[in-house]
C-alpha cells in the first residue's frame, strides 16, 4: 500500500522552462544521436554494434549464419533496452512518427532475436546456448531482460502498443520458468530485473512478475556461497569476477539484514530501489527497515555533496564511510541516476524531503553533469576536482577524464540520463487519491489520475518564485518545501499560507483556479562537510537554490588550486545568461589567491592577494575546454 | 673523479645521543629479531624461509633431494643478505664475536647454495636452471646478486675477511660471462646490481664490476621492447608484469634521455644512485645533467615533506608532478632510503646542501618511521594522514596500514634500513684530501682518511646546538647549514665564524684542540607546500629542525579531523621528555577544534572552539594504538 505513486508518464508536459530545455536536448540530440551510435553510424567513435549483435543473433535463431560474433559488453544488449525506453518516453512529449516507426523496427528485430522459448540476449545467443543461466555473476542476461522490461512498458504506456510487451512478457516466462518452475538456484550478479519486473507488475498487473522480483529479493545472499559454486562448475568465464566478493555483487548477505551500503554503487542502488518498492507493495516492515537503514548509510556517510555516489573506480563502488576523495571519486552517473529510483520509492511510502531533497541533489548537480552542453558527450564518472596533468594521465585517476567523450565501450550512462530526463515528471510528482505531490520543482503542466490539475510555471533553478495555477482542484496541494531554503514564503491568491510543513510538505487545499505561488532562498550558501570527511576539512563548497557551484580554471588564468574563498565574504549572483553554458546564472564571491610558491615546500605562507573569484554551476563544468576544475575550495578568513 | 666520497665505514662511531640509540636499537633488536625471522623463528609472524631456500638449494646442488620448495618472492635471497649487510655494518659498531661467528655460517651455507659455475640464486636453482637469465623482467636474480655483492663488501669492510667477496666475485664472472662476453641482451628489471657492482669496483677494483655497471646502464631502454621480446620468447612468468610498462621497470628510454621520475619509485632512486656514482666516476656530463633533471623531478615535484616519494601502490610508483595525496600515498620506506642513496652520490659530484638537506628529510622523516620505535614492527608503507576506518580497510587503502606489523611476505624495508642505520656514518660523512663534510649531524667520533679526526656532540634533533671538538685538524671542516635554518651561527673557540656559505656549507680551517660550535634555528615552522599540490591546498604542517611533525588522535581525544592549527597563534616546544615515545620533544599549538557537524553537509559553519593542540615527530606515530594521523592541518586566522 503506497501512501502515493510516482505521477504516471506522459501526465506531465514541460513547459518553456529548464526541464523544457533538457527534454528537449534529449529529444533533438541524444535521441537521434544515441539511435545513430547504435547503428555505428558516429565516424571515429566507440563503437556500440548493439544493432548489429540483434541482427546477428536474429540470423542464427533463423539456423543461418551470423555475419559477425558479438561484439561489445556482455550487457550491450541493455543500451538498446534503455535508447528504447528514453525514445518511448519522448514519444508522450514530443510526438514523432518516423520514431514510432524506428521504433517499431527495433521491437521487431528483437522479437526476432528471441529464441523460441522467450529466451532473449544477444551475447548468449550467439555464445552458445548452453552457457544460458550459467554465470549469472557476470553474464547480465538477467539486467538486459530487466531494462528490455522497462523498455517494453514505458512503450506501451507511450503507444498503447505491446508488442514489446508480448515479448517481454514470454522472456519472462522464460525467466520463472527457469527459476521459479525448475527452482534453479541463484539470483543475478547485477540486480536491475527486480526493479523492473515490479513496475511492469504495476502496469500489467501480471502476478508472476511480482512473484519472480520477490523470488529474487529473498533468496539474494542466502546462499553467500552460491556464485562461489556457480563459478566451480563451470570451465569458462566473462571476465574472471571474483565470486567471493559478495560486496561487489551484494551476494554478502540477506537483503533484510544489510545495514551499511557496500559494493558496486550501481547494482546497490538498483537492489534498493526494487526492495522499497516490494515493500511498500508488501507493507513488509523489517524490508522498509532495512532501505531506511541502506539509505542512511548512502546519504548521511557515503554520498557527495553533488549528489554523487561510489568513492572508487575499484569495483566501482562505495568504500568506507566518510571517505568521499574529490578527485579520484568515480561517482558514476548511472548511480545518481539509481540514487533518484530509489528515492523516489522510499518517497512512495514515506512522503518527506529527506528522499526528494537528495532526489534534487543528485538529479541538478550528478546526473545533468554526465551530459555535455551539446548533448552529444557524456561523463561516466563525475569527480569534483579535476587537474589537468594529473586527471586521466596519473595511474589512480586514468578513469576521470577530463573532457566528455562521444560514446563508451561500456555506455550504460548516455541512455540511461536520456530516459530519466524524458520520464522526469515521474519523479518530480506524485499523488493518491487525495493529494498531489510536488517533490521536484518541474515546470510545465500536470494532470493527475486523482483529478488534479495544475500548471507550474518558474525559471528555477535560477529563479525562486514558483507560480502553480490550479486548474483542477478540490485535492490538497504538498509541495516541498527544500530543506536547503532556510526561508520561504507561499500564498495562495496573494494571502499568506501559514501552515506547518509535516516532513518538509506544505500541504494545502486548492480550488479551480487558485494561484499558489511559492517564494523559496536565493541566497548564495557556503557549505562545509562533516569534519569526518577528511577531503573536506578546512573547504567550503557553494550552492544556490538546488545546484552546486565549482570554480573553473577557464575565469582564473588556469588556477584554481590557488584560490581561497573569504569566509563572510561578499557574493553576488549575476543576472541570468542565456549566452552563457546554455544560459546560467554565474556567482562572483570574494575570495583570495595564493601568489605563487618557487618550491614545493616553503615556510613562508605566500601572501593572499585578494580577487574575485567566479563560480559556475557545477553540471556545467568541462564545456569549456581542459581546464582545473574544484567544487571545495578552502576557506580563509 | 668524486669531489668528495662517502666516509668509510667504520671511521663513524656514534656517541651516546640520537644516532647512537638507534644503532643500538638495530644491534639489539633489530638484527636477532630479523635473524630470527629468516630462520623462521617467530611465532605468528610472516615467514620468511630464506635460510630453508639456501639450505634446500645446497641441497639440491649436492644432488640431494630438497626437503622442500622454493617458498616467498622471486627476490626472498634479498633480505638475508640486506640482513648480512646490517649485521657487517654492525660488527665495526659493536665488536660480536657470536654474530661474526653466525655471519661465517650464513656465508658458508652461501657458498654452498652457489653453483660451480658462479651462479647463485635460490629462486631459479630451486625452480629450473633453464630459466635462468630468461626473466630479467620479473627475475630479480640480478637484484638478489646485486644486494648480495653489497653485503660482500660490508662483510670485508668489517671484518677483514673476503669470504663472501669470493662468492660474489665468481657470481659477477658468471654474470660478466653472461651478458659481455656472450653478449646475451638485456638489463635487470629492478636496478640494484649497478650500484652494487659500482661499490665492489670501489673497494676491490675489479675493472670487471666498473664494466658490467656500465654496461647494464648503457643499454637499458636502448631497445625499449627488450621485455616484450623476452616475454614472447619464454612460455612461464613469475607475476605477469606487463613488459611493455616500460616506464615502470625504468626501460623505456635510455638513462641520459629520462627527465621525469616515473614507475617504481625504488626502481627508480637505486637507478639514478648507480648513473650518479658512474656520472662521478667517469666524469660525464650528459649522465650528470641526466642525474640532476631527475633529482629535481622528485624533489621539487614529486617528494612528500616527509621524504617519502611513490604516490601510488599502483606499481609502487611515481604519479604525475604535484599529485601528492596524503591517505594513499605508497611512500615505501626502501623508496626513501633510495633517495638518501641518490642524495649522497650526487653530494660526492657536487657538495650542495640541496642533496643533504633531502637526506636528513627523508631519514628523520620516513625511514625512522619505518620502524616501531621497539625495532620489531616495520612499515612498508608511510601515509602523511591515517583514518581508522578507512585506513586498511577501504579498497584504496588496503596497503595503507594503520599499525606496524611484525614482518612482511615481501619484507624489503626492515632490512634495508637496519643496514642503512648501522653505516648511517657513510651518509653524514664525506670528506677529500683537503675536507671534512659533515652532510648530516650525527652525533659520534669521526676519523677520516685525510687525517682529520673530531668528535661531534649534540641532542639533536631535539637540541640544537652542535659541538665538534678538533682531535686532529690541519684541514677543511664544511659544514652543512640546513636549508631550514634562517638562523643559525658558529663560533671557533667562542669567536664568531664570519663566512659566506657556498652552496649552503660553511667551510672553515680547523686546528688540533678547536672548538666549533654551530647553533642552528630551534623555532617551530609552518610549512606551506606549492598550491599545485591539490591535497595539501589551504593546509599547513610543522616543523621544527628537521623534524616533520603530526598531530595523533590519541593527544586529543581521537579526533584529528576537527583540528585547525591557527595562522600566527603561539607554539611552544615541550622540555624533551625521556620517557615518552623513547625521548622526544612535543609541541604546544593554538589551534581549533570545529564543533561536531550533525549532518554530512551543512550550511552553517560549525563553531570554531579555540583549543591547544599537541603535536609529536611524525617518525614516532603508531607507536600508542590504533588512532587517527595527520601531518597536514588546515590553517585558520
Amino acid at each position: 500500500m503506497k501512501k502515493q505513486q510516482q505521477l504516471r508518464p506522459g501526465s506531465y508536459k514541460s513547459g518553456a522552462g529548464f526541464m523544457h530545455h533538457y527534454q528537449e536536448l534529449v529529444k533533438k540530440e541524444m535521441i537521434p544521436y544515441q539511435y545513430d551510435v547504435l547503428w555505428d553510424r558516429i565516424p571515429d567513435t566507440e563503437k556500440s554494434h548493439v544493432i548489429a549483435n540483434f541482427l546477428n543473433a536474429a540470423k542464427l535463431l533463423k539456423g543461418e549464419k551470423p555475419q559477425e560474433e558479438f561484439y561489445g559488453m556482455v550487457f550491450q544488449d541493455s543500451d538498446l533496452a534503455k535508447w528504447i525506453e528514453a525514445a518511448a518516453f519522448s514519444l508522450l512529449n514530443y510526438p514523432d512518427a518516423q520514431l514510432e516507426d524506428e521504433l517499431d523496427d527495433v521491437i521487431r528485430l528483437i522479437g526476432d532475436a528471441q529464441d523460441s522459448d522467450g529466451y532473449l540476449n544477444t551475447y548468449f545467443t550467439l555464445n552458445g546456448k548452453e552457457k544460458r543461466f550459467k554465470d549469472l555473476l557476470e553474464g547480465h542476461e538477467l539486467y538486459c531482460s530487466g531494462h528490455m522490461i522497462e523498455a517494453a512498458v514505458a512503450y506501451d504506456q507511450a503507444t498503447g502498443k505491446d508488442s514489446l510487451l508480448k515479448i517481454m512478457s514470454r522472456n519472462v516466462d522464460c525467466i520463472y520458468h527457469h527459476f521459479v518452475e525448475e527452482k534453479a538456484p541463484g539470483f543475478p550478479g547485477h540486480p536491475e530485473i527486480e526493479l523492473a519486473l515490479l513496475k511492469m507488475y504495476h502496469w500489467t498487473g501480471n502476478k508472476k512478475c511480482l512473484e519472480l522480483a520477490e523470488h529474487f529479493i529473498n533468496v539474494r545472499g542466502v546462499d553467500t556461497e552460491f556464485y562461489e559454486k556457480e563459478a566451480a562448475a563451470r570451465d569458462w568465464g566473462i571476465w574472471g569476477n571474483d565470486p567471493k566478493n559478495g560486496e561487489y555483487q551484494q551476494s554478502h548477505m540477506p537483503v533484510r539484514e544489510m545495514k551499511d551500503a557496500v559494493g558496486h554503487s550501481v547494482r546497490a542502488v538498483y537492489l534498493y530501489t526494487a526492495m522499497a518498492d516490494l515493500a511498500s507493495l508488501t507493507d513488509e516492515a523489517a524490508l522498509l527497515d532495512a532501505c531506511r537503514t541502506l539509505w542512511k548509510s548512502i546519504v548521511n556517510r557515503q554520498m557527495y555533496v553533488t549528489g554523487a555516489i561510489g568513492s572508487t573506480v575499484i569495483g566501482e563502488a562505495f568504500t568506507k564511510d566518510y571517505n568521499l576523495p574529490n578527485d579520484t571519486v568515480y561517482g558514476e552517473t548511472c548511480a545518481s541516476i539509481g540514487l533518484m529510483f530509489f528515492a523516489s520509492r522510499m518517497l512512495e511510502m514515506e512522503p518527506d524531503r529527506e528522499y526528494s531533497d537528495v532526489m534534487e541533489r543528485a538529479f541538478y548537480n550528478t546526473v545533468l553533469a554526465g551530459i555535455q552542453l551539446d548533448g552529444r558527450h557524456f561523463f561516466y564518472v563525475n569527480p569534483l576536482e579535476a587537474i589537468p596533468g594529473i586527471s586521466e594521465k596519473a595511474q589512480t585517476h586514468r578513469h576521470s577524464l577530463i573532457q566528455r567523450p562521444s560514446w563508451y565501450a561500456c555506455a550504460c550512462c548516455p541512455p540511461n540520463a536520456a530516459r530519466l530526463i524524458e520520464s522526469i515528471g515521474m519523479y518530480a510528482y506524485g499523488e493518491n487519491e487525495t493529494t498531489g505531490f510536488c517533490h521536484l520543482i518541474a515546470e510545465g503542466e500536470v494532470t493527475m489520475e486523482n483529478g488534479l490539475a495544475f500548471s507550474c510555471e518558474t525559471k528555477y533553478p535560477y529563479d525562486f518564485t514558483i507560480t502553480y495555477r490550479i486548474k483542477k482542484g478540490g485535492k490538497t496541494l504538498a509541495l516541498r518545501i527544500p530543506g536547503w531554503s532556510h526561508t520561504w514564503s507561499a500564498q495562495r491568491n496573494g494571502i499568506s499560507i501559514q501552515q506547518e510543513l509535516v516532513k518538509g510538505y506544505l500541504y494545502t487545499e486548492v480550488s479551480d483556479g487558485d494561484v499558489i505561488t511559492l517564494r523559496l532562498d536565493d541566497s548564495i550558501r557556503h557549505i562545509y562537510a562533516s569534519s569526518k570527511v577528511a577531503a573536506d576539512t578546512g573547504y567550503t563548497c557553494i550552492q544556490r537554490g538546488p545546484l552546486v557551484y565549482c570554480l573553473e580554471g577557464v575565469d582564473h588564468d588556469g588556477d584554481v588550486l590557488s584560490l581561497r574563498i573569504k569566509e563572510d565574504g561578499f557574493s553576488k549572483a549575476l543576472p541570468y545568461d542565456k549566452d552563457l553554458l546554455s544560459g546560467i546564472v554565474p556567482l562572483e564571491l570574494e575570495g583570495y589567491r595564493s601568489a605563487p610558491q618557487e618550491t614545493l615546500y616553503s615556510d613562508r605562507k605566500p601572501e593572499q592577494i585578494p580577487c574575485t573569484l567566479r563560480a559556475i554551476p557545477y553540471y556545467t563544468w568541462a564545456n569549456r575546454g581542459v581546464t582545473q576544475m574544484r567544487v571545495w575550495i578552502p576557506e580563509a578568513k
